[in-house]
């Protein structure tokens, strides 16, 4: 048995016999029953996944790099260059992604997964390049199906790691020059939508620049015709390393019932990867915000999960999952710290309300 | 000059000559430009007010508690003993606001405005009650206009003594049975939609309870026919005292070009109170989401104000203002944190992009 197979194995559905118990400790809390809305959704998924009451005390962020052929097609605003530069800006802590992190309590992980250009090393860079970026999808496969596996696999085996030591919710965040190219085939080739319904502005190319994308996706997919069925297939036919490397960390995260927040149009391309191998894994995925990246909406529905930002984010990185780290935080202190009605001596809602 | 009278002559728009700058300034940061979205328009707002870079060090949520005789008629799910209670939840630090602020790094001001029932002293709860409760808004006037003028007049002292103490956010919270009652005649009042269009369900109650509180809201609004244009007016006759004393904390933020995060339905009819007085008020306010009571989405229509954050939140307390907090200081920390492409040596956008 494969490490994939091995890990495939281990993902199912959480057991369901908790949830009476967790909705009468949340209606036992003082406010009317349901009235903190989807912050009571999460505590009760949470709960739900976890088999015990949620806590977000160690969130660790995972920030894949890697770089695409398909930049050669002129897909993108800015140079691949870009994908180097932003890594050591990474782990400088520069970048939005580190800001936000910081705010959250939240590690920050960036490996390069396959940077064309050359990196600094950096004591916090973790460097698991699959190979110098991708081929370019629009003239054949964007990296043979053992590469798939290798980038699926390493991304496991980081989350893994960082679950041995204690991450108790993983989000997925990554950067590429090019990679919301890939997230649109992907997205294209698993939910049967068209190259136009899912090709966005990305980093925001300009109107000349779209139609180009548009078309190259169109191409990608007729010359590779990727098997929907097959995540597999999809990631080596049309997908990027970094984002075979977040179908692993969310595969980790089902198989051991950690929760994982995804980030945005990438992230959800990753997830559409992931359950395609392993349907259960949905009950691991948190939907963080909703991106501007017209493709995501079409994975998210796929994916039946309903976001819980809608700020017009597309940066990617993992700077949605960061936001969400508040409210899942939120949920878990609300289950463990508010007061209950009998605790508070507060009076509950009467059944017929005083005249 | 009265106290109010000052306080509407302090309030003007904010001048927008900073504006071109603080875009110059997000449109720096290695990001492409406005990828964060609203987080980037929540820091260009607060830019824009302040007149210089945009913090958040010092929240501190007002949460007034005050009843309603209006209570009487039958329209909550809940006895009006729960307002008492529910402050001494406050007061020991067991309510949903409570464990919310501490998580946003907030503190919460928790002021007695006019509770019914007896409520136990404590170190952290300030007692400025204009009266014990209101009178039934369905018989008469809620309350007198000296009184009305008394709890903004309060609100903006107790805004103004944190602002002296250092506040740079101020978010509005409330509790008192009873007040969704109140918040639906004001919304009704001001924008003119009907009892219908803007009562909803409070804490929870049944259809039976839901048609009796729409027809108080009627009977309240014919009896007392109060005047749109005149935020005193409408606050006296179908109003609150809690209300009243949050459409204080506005105008007082708003004087000092401090933010105002507006929590739900009841902060809304605040603020709708609020922009009558003095329409400048609007440039300080932030919709830190949108409640799942019905009347607020009209509130906000009228404020022009887009809410930040849906997440079905109808508890009040200041809840939703709290967890806004967390968007808050991500778009200040964003400013003052993220490297510039020059810092950090990264290339910007192509004019052409490369093929």
């Amino acid at each position: 048995m494969t490490d994939l197979a091995r890990l495939l194995a281990a993902i199912s559905a959480p057991p369901r016999d908790g949830e009476a118990a967790a909705r009468r400790h949340l209606d036992s809390l003082t406010k009317p029953p349901g009235s903190l809305g989807r912050i009571e959704e999460i505590a009760l998924r949470m709960a739900i996944l976890r088999g015990r009451a949620p806590e977000v005390r160690n969130p660790v962020i995972f920030t894949f790099a890697a770089d695409h052929g398909v930049v050669v097609e002129g897909v993108s605003a800015y140079p691949q260059i870009v994908t180097a530069q932003m890594v050591e800006n990474f782990a400088r802590g520069g970048a939005a992604v580190n800001v936000l992190a910081r705010q959250a309590g939240a590690r920050v992980i960036v490996a390069d997964f396959g940077v064309a250009g050359p990196v600094e090393s950096a004591p916090d860079l973790v460097a698991c390049p699959i190979a110098r970026g991708t081929a370019n999808m629009a003239a054949g496969a964007a990296m043979t199906r053992e590469q798939a596996v290798r980038a699926v696999e390493t991304g496991a085996r980081l989350a893994d790691e960082a679950m041995d030591g204690g991450a108790d919710l993983l989000g997925t965040g990554e950067m590429g020059i090019g990679n919301t190219t890939a997230a649109s085939a992907i997205t294209a080739a698993i939910t049967g939508a068209s190259a136009e319904q899912v090709t966005g502005r990305g980093t925001g190319v300009d109107d000349a620049t779209l139609a180009r994308k548009v078309a190259v996706v169109r191409r990608a997919l007729e010359l590779n015709r990727p098997d929907p069925r097959d995540g597999l297939d999809v990631l080596a036919k049309v997908g990027g390393f970094e984002i075979g490397g977040l179908a692993g960390v969310i595969l980790a995260g089902a198989a051991r019932r950690v929760p994982v927040a995804l980030d945005g149009f990438i992230a959800g391309a990753a997830a559409l990867l992931a359950v395609t191998l392993a349907p259960a894994a949905r009950h691991a995925l948190f939907a963080s915000h909703r991106s501007a990246e017209r493709g995501h909406a079409r994975a998210l529905e796929h994916l039946r999960l309903d976001p819980y930002l809608d700020l017009g984010l597309r940066l990617g990185e993992g700077t949605g999952g960061a936001l969400f780290i508040h409210l899942a935080r939120a949920a878990a202190l609300v289950w463990s710290e508010m007061a209950t009605f009998k605790s508070a001596g507060v009076s509950e809602s009467a059944p017929e309300p005083e005249r």
